[in-house]
């Protein structure tokens, strides 16, 4: 078993108010080669900041971490078009970052993004893989092509409050962009995804495609984002078992309406509750109060704690663990890297 | 404690006879992608090829492999410039490929290189790493470097018959060509690989001065390339504490003259014995034959096994291991890759 992370951007992200992946749309850049940082080494290495949402939220890849500390299993990075830097390993199928959904093409490279993945997922020696993401602004796209592809357009939030109008204004401008209306792309996933999704989505459908061809059991760890990858799969003509596994923050979220979207995509869904309820931390605390939800693998993370021996109770002491540490490496970085610009280095400012 | 494996190339293999990294000059090309494929995955991913010399002799990654299956530890790759595929995850700090020493800049990129390299050095979290290297050729680059900075022109070779004189015309020209005499280069590492290094060379110096300077503990693991690369670090002006891990089929191989250079750069040498004679397989016995001698981490690899519990019966157990699994996936990807270009996917010919 190993846990793939897909890492990349689309510039989607920089409209105001779409997003809590980073605590601004400039540090927001770089969340996904600093996501990877944490996952592979436990901290930032190369990547300039921990990823925190504007109100001081930790990125989910703490979790990840922290399971992935306590379980010991193998994680690896794919870039499918990181835009900052990252210390962490990763091999390279994309064609750099996502273009904006309202530009006519959103992501001009995912044919070759999606081949690229399908291959290496094809190749990858082990039974079984665990697949999540790190691309902020990318429920937006999730839910672009899941109405390209004329499914259900549920769409999660890393904000308490989701955006959902913002986002379908968003959408419906990438969709007349892109000169299609909603289902036209069905059966066209390359088409769907090509206009209106991101080069991550790409990323996990071709992955997860050459997975299951070549007899590998694939876990899509994540919500709305990893459900748009396996319509995407699903769309491909690719009927193979899949499991969706997420966290109940997501799987609570009415206006994610994820059970909904897997049964539709024949693909099973596993929803795992981490205990934070009455956590008075700031690593736990902000997803019981809505914020971050999912994202860098934490629903398959959580789900790999589960069938262990381990418990959600050693996993919370760990995530307190991985959490201090980020900020002790955060503080240490802010006295080592002078003129450190946009405040990299910052730690989450405690309580959200 | 991790391996830090820096794969890239250089134009300089294409010299008909200068290596044996590759079973002929169109294959090596493959070699540095394949041998990160072997030491992480343990076989070639999406690298179309098992490396094996001209003879048939299996890639040291075998052993680097082994040693990692036995003891566990933890390997990642660094990208200096692979020429080839890979579905291994790697750190990209290169500029691609490096030229031919003999034309007027072998390496264009050499300080871009260093400087990110030196940086991802001092940001990994270990506090210890052992790097290795895998570039066909690098042995005469090591020399080119060697000689521009005026220390023992050393130089060891992956053919039983080192093509001494060989290496050092090319040297020579690579010389000219960069408009430097013997010793030039004294006290100006990034010159002398500019000039007539590899990028490989570039990024180990870089890594490794990285890493002593924020007090992470360095084992460099190889013979005559990693030498050079120890030189360079002691030309920018480094005087921390360095090993040398080799094997003994380097330090037995007098042009090596491995002993000499390393005291005279004052580092630690250490060298380890396999426990090869006698043993009647193809993945050993060429190394008695004078075969391979190192590379790909394989004398830091011995190094940690002598270190730790495992005795090296129990390495040569599992290099048989790995050998049978690599002859098995070759053969099935013969079967399974139609039209598969310049003989790749082929194995082994067996005994050299």
């Amino acid at each position: 078993m190993r846990l793939v992370l897909v890492a990349g951007t689309t510039e989607t992200a920089a409209e105001p108010g779409i997003s809590a992946a980073g605590a601004d749309p400039e540090l927001m850049r770089h969340t996904p080669g600093a996501d990877l940082d944490v996952v592979v080494h436990g901290e930032p290495t190369l990547a300039p900041v921990v990823p925190v949402s504007p109100t001081g939220c930790p990125t989910p890849a703490v979790v990840t971490r922290a399971a992935r500390e306590l379980l010991g299993f193998d994680a690896i990075g794919v870039d499918a078009g990181i835009a900052g830097r990252t210390g962490a390993p990763a091999i390279d199928v994309g064609e750099g970052p996502g273009a904006d959904v309202r530009e006519p093409t959103a992501v001009p490279g995912a044919e070759g993004t999606y081949e690229r993945a399908r291959e290496l997922g094809g190749a990858l020696p082990d039974d079984r893989i665990v697949i999540g993401e790190t691309i902020p602004g990318g429920t937006t796209t999730a839910l672009g092509v899941l109405t390209a592809l004329g499914e259900e357009p549920a769409v999660s939030s890393s904000l308490p409050e989701n955006p959902l109008d913002l986002k379908r204004r968003v959408v419906a401008a990438g969709l007349d962009a892109g000169g299609l209306a909603p289902g036209d792309a069905a059966g066209d996933p390359l088409r769907a995804v090509t206009a209106v999704g991101d080069p991550v989505l790409a990323a996990v459908a071709g992955l997860t495609a050459g997975a299951v061809e070549s007899d590998t059991e694939v876990t899509l760890a994540g919500g709305t984002q990893l459900a748009a990858a396996a319509a995407l799969v699903r769309h491909a003509g690719v009927d193979a078992p899949l499991t969706l596994a997420t966290t109940s923050f997501v799987a609570d979220d009415g206006s994610a309406g994820i059970a909904g979207l897997a049964d539709s995509l024949s693909v099973d869904l596993t929803v795992t509750d981490p205990g934070f309820d009455g956590v008075e931390h700031p690593a736990m605390a902000a997803y019981v109060a809505g914020e971050a939800k999912e994202g860098v693998g934490m629903g398959g993370a959580l789900h790999l704690v589960e069938e262990s021996a381990a418990s959600m109770a050693d996993l919370r002491e760990r995530i307190v663990d991985v959490y201090d540490r980020l900020l002790a490496g955060a503080d240490a970085s802010e006295g080592a890297v002078e003129g450190s610009p946009d405040g990299a280095g910052t730690a989450p400012e405690g309580e959200p």
